[in-house]
């Protein structure tokens, strides 16, 4: 019989860390604290295969939960001594969410579970303390009614907030216990007028009311979005935590906190956290009250007022401090906690590998392996790759000016310029347009993300390092200020005022989230440096990994971008792009509207010169290694102007006849370029083409080899291929220059002549490809839009509802389809190999430098990925993951 | 070691009939025949390995090849008694090229090859005729000037003239045997002037440069088109036959003609054919004489002057018909033969299945097997199934009024009508464009294939029923009137007269060449005879094949046609066109105009009765039989209208805002349609769509249950699905849509839900796909586009030099790429099978009707083709020579 609850609690538990795909990764890491016998208040987890049922059965429960819930809650009583409902002696629970992967925010947390008119009396008289009682009985109302009835936030604001005007109060500290009583019963009210029913005081009918919100929430709006910018599927479904209450608002001895074992945001080895003293945890995490360091050192380095815990409560931080170091020990990583304490008691709520910045991510993996924690297998391993990206941008450069709009905290690294906007919504529009934008506001919730995501960066003007927009800005690598308390929003008005200045919404500003520092206009940036722990953690990748990385560059600049990120080659220079520039674009015309071999080769003439020497250029740039040439591969319309005003101008500017040119843009206009006359066709038509691209090659290696003695070989790819006749034609043609080219220059270039596969067609009869190819490219860009009938320029419209609806568990241009476009290069890669054994494979597009697609590519035994400069690093460590494991 | 020469004569031969391949059909047959103890002038043939070699190593010779012909050659010497290039006895030959396939007019033939000055006069004594050595030795200098040398024939033709004036003779026949001495006298002054070296006098270096030519002509664009209309590929090679020359001009008693052993045009079971006294086989062929008949029967019912054979001959033409018949009783099908008499004495020279009209090839077969010379499956696999073509097509009505143009032979049967273009490059030009052209010429040669396969219809002023004209027509199934002597052509004018009238270019005109007759005008035609013979042998074929054949319909009349070509049930009945309709398009375009999913549901309410009475129609015609309809497939801006005045006009005619017309159409542009936003992804973002089309054939399929107490059982299909969980979303509303008009109803009606294959990655993941597809219909169109990354809208420009060049043996848009799309279905058919056992398979789409397709299909195992209902009757017939050969 299934198993559907696992109980945990002082000194024991049903599951542990390793159960993390059933409990969850809250319910497993509180399993796991309580065989570690640390202070967990006791409870059960009901696992994600209740949920998976609930969605797979028209959300309904499995036989046998009821029954088990209840047995749980019965030991549950007795462990605490309390009873669920008794108005005496009350236990109180919360209910959490709790996914395998973390989902911070994203899923709903109700408190104070088990109150109503008697048992708030019970809790009262227990507590010694009616306005706690009270207190913790309209937050229930409050969170109960947002989450699990449905009812606006709002609603209950207004009711206090009449109260306090009433009163004159100016903070929730100055209501009393009747007030608060009062409060509940104004409550209650509104619940009863806004529903037509009362507001549920039964506990059990409270608890399976916020087990149904639970599960309900696994599929609201902002947890589809979170996991599908996270690649979370669906069916992992969320555990649900139910865990006796213990309370941190339970005076000046009470307190509730969040820390990290290491700085999250530098990976610095100090205890960082924050704590409130008479609060519950949501206070924290949602930003309404400014949280205290809780270490004494952090307090002084940041100047900030009030007592750190280290000093007010010196005893439970000293038991915190053991915790952490236990923790940290145990689970060989850094870790997120929560706790609260009750009248200085300690209790763990929650462990948890800590989200970090990249920065941070590799200076803890550095450090870690250093102090002989784990391995220096393991600290690349820790690293996300995606997680480079952040590194591997500008950031703003020393010497600029600074002219400071305001301060805040440095929640996020890295740094952004953008027009400032203040909606989520707009912000998403604006972006979508190609509009750098910057999120303004005075703090974030759940429902912004789309906004976050869309933004450059963001700038909050409450909140601190743990709130949301800090937690969730650091995940998504977008550097962020939180709680600028200088500026000040004017709603509805699209504006902000910061020491005496104004903003208005489209002002250019720029974030500095490593220093914290919002910034008048766009500011000067700087390149990043790729030094120290990246350097050490990039050199061990390097060598782990059997994959080698290239990278796709055709301009000097991407050339030496490409060195110094550490591309071991170029894996794509398409030479298409040398044709757009303006000194060779009339010659390129000139070429397509010639009628006879004659005159293309005369117009090619032209082109030659240039061609070459952009070869010359890119060979003394590379030097030793290797570089892959794409032959031309557009559509030849793609050169020609294509409206007749366009015709009309060129025709003016290079005195070619505008008919002409018009008339040989519609004879050249296809319906669907990208299955076109293009790539290899070109050259079976007009030969000429390829022929002046190979002797600039085949030239171009002859001047390098008289500069430095030493001809580079060059590696001459074909794309667009078939079949192998077509292949051998074009091959036998190279072959044929670089004879040629030898007889004039007296010196032969060592070559190789390969090809794309980008066809799923290529890639079925790559055995018979495979015999005139001395090297496969799979051009996963090309081949993902045949395989899958999907063009990259128009499926825009539906893929975003594919992905939506779960039909596409990615988008498949950024990692490879690997059960489709994968299988077809399984299958390629096999045939090529079987008929030419050792047969260079790689792979160049823009799923070079996505881990996943690193990782499967790697698997099928491949030699190398290309991708775009900046991607290098990235793919280097992807590579490095993707070697199977050995713990040492 | 390699044998490259095979040897044959009287009652000898190296080879046999078997040896087609490496002999060539011709040389293979005279093996034969010498075997059969036929009277066959002795020779050798030269295989085509030779060919091959030639080809393979830069057109040169095997090692020993010389040395075998030598030796060949020294048998002949010695078989016929003379000496090649002996002065007093010479030995003269003829050398004739000889494919696989037979590939009439393609090759280039030499006759009397061993003549010289010195020979010359040997022949004359030998034959005692001066004038006829002299008459053959300048027939020689002109054949071999112009095959072999490269030199234009009217060269020679201006010295003839010259001479036929200075002496004011008519013709030919009045020159006298000095006469032609002084032709061949200044022929050869000629060939010197213009090559600047002498004729080639010897008789070895005659024979090695005719080898050449023969060799060379191999890959003449002559050959190239050949080969590409008739699927022959290049590799093949031909072989060449050097054969003993015996004269069919040597005297009265001399002849030469051609025969079919029944006649080809009808099938009739006559001897027929046609000769000339006193002349050699080229006057025949080239249709320069007007032949006769050779039975006194045919000669009779032509009413054409002179003797026949049978009456000039009548002994010869006794040993002529015991050949005939013990050469058609051997080879068990009606044969093509050559002969020539030689001063009495008959030999033959060729034989080999002889070309025929398709209603020829019914009658035979069907005629062969009432006669109990094959076996109905035999019979069944006697007929090309692309020869149908020209039987389903219409013929001129019975009670047209007929004007007659002029009269000319029945050279090849059908009725088409053009404008008159006399020009073959303006023939294809013109067609290219879509127009219907009708070839008028002088006579046709093989420079004019590529105009003749672009006219419908084909006429000529001179030549007989074995001219090239006519033998090229009837091979490609276009009508044909040969010899139209009343017809004028005046050259360089563009225009003809005929009984007083004049035509000029551009004139419409039908020609009836099953009568031999050109109309004036176009003239009303009828629906072609399934009946007789055809139906006979379609039934043979029923009854042979396992493969059914469907048809794609849409419309009532094209189902009808569908019913009486024998299609079992519709494959493809697509949607799309139902939408287009004058009445529908409006409120098809309202629902794409429509931003909310209710604007959608409202304007597709208004289609839903048409739509609904589309599908009443088709189930009634279509009665029992399976209909299969593909739901909404193209891309919704193909109902849009696309320029700024196209959108103007549309909304002044429907109130529509031109202006949200122009925005929708430019939001749904798309940069490659094939590859976007269309079939099942439109459902996926506009669900309404195939809501209302599933509603429409429910309804339907419940009014005919109404109406004849059955309901049909439609097979929906679901096209461009490439992952199960598309497919399953749709299906599920698909049966929700079922429920719901049952439900209204009362009716339930049965149905399939299905897919199209027609994306890689559907033909790949076919077995999680067929977990949800109750059959799979092969888009096999799209499937080629994206497999092959060829679109079929675009790929004109480079597809013809594709073939040409030999890159692709076929169009793949005609017969399937097996070897890649091949290799996709077949991976999907198994795929889906071990998924789903017994799931129903078919294609759809051009290949449904290409009989190698239907083969290919068959061999794999799919139950069903689907094709345009005129190809139905090629595919049944495919369908039944797909079936494994069982010789009773």
């Amino acid at each position: 019989m299934t198993k559907w609850v696992y109980r945990f609690g002082p000194g024991h538990a049903d599951g542990d860390a390793g159960h993390k795909n059933l409990l969850g990764g809250k319910g497993a890491n509180l399993a796991e604290m309580c065989s570690l016998g640390l202070p967990v208040p006791a409870g059960f987890t009901i696992t994600t295969e209740v949920c998976t049922h609930f969605y797979a059965n028209g959300q309904s429960y499995p036989d046998g939960l009821k029954a088990e819930v209840a047995e749980a809650l019965k030991k549950l009583e007795a462990e605490t001594g309390r009873g669920f409902g008794d108005p005496k002696n009350p236990l109180l629970v919360s209910v959490r969410s709790g996914a395998r992967a973390s989902m911070p925010g994203m899923m709903d947390t109700i408190l104070n579970l088990g109150l109503n008119d008697e048992t708030a009396e019970g809790l009262a008289k227990q507590a010694g303390d009616r306005r706690f009682a009270y207190d913790s009985y309209r937050r229930f109302i409050q969170m109960y009614s947002n989450v699990v009835l449905d009812l606006d936030h709002g609603l209950f604001e207004e009711i206090l907030g009449s109260l306090k005007d009433e009163n004159e109060y100016r903070s929730d500290t100055e209501l009393s216990a009747d007030d608060w009583v009062a409060i509940v019963a104004k409550y209650k009210d509104a619940v009863k007028a806004a529903l037509g029913r009362p507001f549920p005081a039964d506990a059990h009918e409270q608890l399976w009311g916020a087990v149904g919100a639970v599960f309900a929430s696994w599929r609201n709006p902002r947890a589809n979005t979170y996991r599908r910018l996270n690649n979370i599927p669906e069916s992992w479904g969320t555990a649900v935590n139910v865990q006796a209450m213990v309370f941190g608002n339970m005076g000046e001895t009470s307190a509730t906190g969040v820390a990290f074992t290491r700085d999250p945001s530098t990976g610095r080895k100090i205890f960082y956290g924050e704590y409130l003293i008479n609060a519950q945890g949501e206070d924290v995490v949602a930003g309404l009250r400014t949280p205290k360091p809780i270490t004494k050192a952090w307090r002084e380095e940041t100047k900030e007022g009030g007592l750190s815990m280290e000093e007010a409560l010196p005893d439970v931080y000293g038991q915190l401090v053991e915790v952490y170091k236990k923790l940290e020990g145990h689970y060989r990583d850094m870790q997120d906690i929560e706790f609260t304490v009750e009248k200085g008691r300690l209790y763990m709520l929650q462990t948890r590998s800590g989200k970090r910045t990249a920065k941070a991510a590799l200076k803890i993996a550095a450090d870690m392996a250093d102090e002989g924690l784990i391995s220096r297998d393991e600290a690349v391993k820790r690293i996300d790759p995606h997680s480079l990206d952040q590194l591997l941008h500008p950031t703003i450069s020393e010497k600029a000016h600074r002219d400071i709009v305001c301060k805040g905290l440095p929640a996020s690294p890295g740094a952004a310029a953008g027009k400032v906007v203040f909606d989520p919504d707009e912000a998403a529009e604006l972006a979508a347009k190609g509009e750098a934008v910057i999120l303004v506001r005075d703090e974030t919730s759940p429902e912004d993300i789309h906004g976050m995501h869309a933004a450059r960066a963001i700038v909050t003007a409450r909140g601190g390092m743990t709130s949301h927009a800090a937690v969730v800005a650091r995940g998504m690598g977008r550097p962020c200020v939180c709680g600028a308390a200088e500026m000040r929003i004017v709603a509805g008005e699209d504006r902000f005022t910061a020491r005496g200045r104004t903003f208005k919404k489209g002002d250019v500003i720029t974030v500095d989230g490593a220093k914290g520092e919002v910034l008048m206009g766009a500011v000067e940036m700087q390149e990043p440096e790729l030094t120290g722990d990246f350097a050490r953690i990039m050199e061990w990748a390097d060598g782990m990994r059997k994959l080698k990385v290239r990278a796709n560059a055709e301009t000097p600049e991407d050339a030496a971008a490409a060195r110094r990120f550490g591309a071991e080659g170029i894996g794509l220079c398409r030479t298409e792009h040398m044709f757009f520039d303006d000194e060779r674009i009339a010659a390129v015309r000139e070429m397509i509207l010639a009628d006879k071999p004659a005159g293309r080769v005369a117009a090619l003439a032209k082109i030659l010169p240039f061609q070459r020497a952009d070869f010359v250029e890119l060979f003394r740039i590379m030097g030793d290694l290797p570089v892959t040439i794409r032959l031309l591969d557009p559509p030849l319309h793609e050169f020609l102007p294509h409206t007749e005003e366009d015709c009309a101008e060129v025709a003016a500017a290079t005195g070619v006849d505008a008919k002409a040119l018009m008339d040989r843009a519609r004879e050249l206009h296809e319906v669907n370029p990208m299955l076109g006359f293009r790539g290899c066709r070109l050259a079976i038509v007009y030969p000429e083409i390829y022929d002046m691209q190979a002797r600039a090659i085949f030239e171009a290696a002859s001047a390098i080899a008289e500069e430095t003695g030493k001809a580079p070989a060059p590696e001459i790819m074909i794309p667009f291929v078939v079949s192998r006749p077509e292949l051998a034609r074009i091959k036998t043609r190279v072959e044929a220059v670089a004879a040629e080219v030898a007889k004039e220059t007296g010196r032969t270039v060592e070559f190789q002549v390969g090809t794309m596969i980008e066809l799923p067609r290529a890639a079925l009869r790559a055995d018979e490809i495979a015999e005139e190819a001395e090297f496969f490219s799979f051009g996963t860009n090309d081949l993902t839009q045949t395989t899958m009938g999907l063009s990259r320029d128009d499926s825009g419209k539906f893929l975003g509802a594919y992905i939506d609806k779960g039909l596409f568990e990615t988008d498949p241009f950024v990692s490879i389809d690997q059960s489709g476009v994968g299988e077809l290069i399984k299958i390629a890669a096999e045939r090529g190999r079987a008929a030419r054994p050792g047969l260079k494979l790689g792979i160049c597009g823009e799923h070079g430098g996505d881990p996943a697609s690193v990782a499967f590519v790697a698997g099928l035994g491949l030699d190398y990925v290309s991708c775009s400069p900046f991607r290098v690093p990235i793919a280097r460590l992807a590579a490095a993951q993707a070697v199977p494991f050995q713990r040492e």
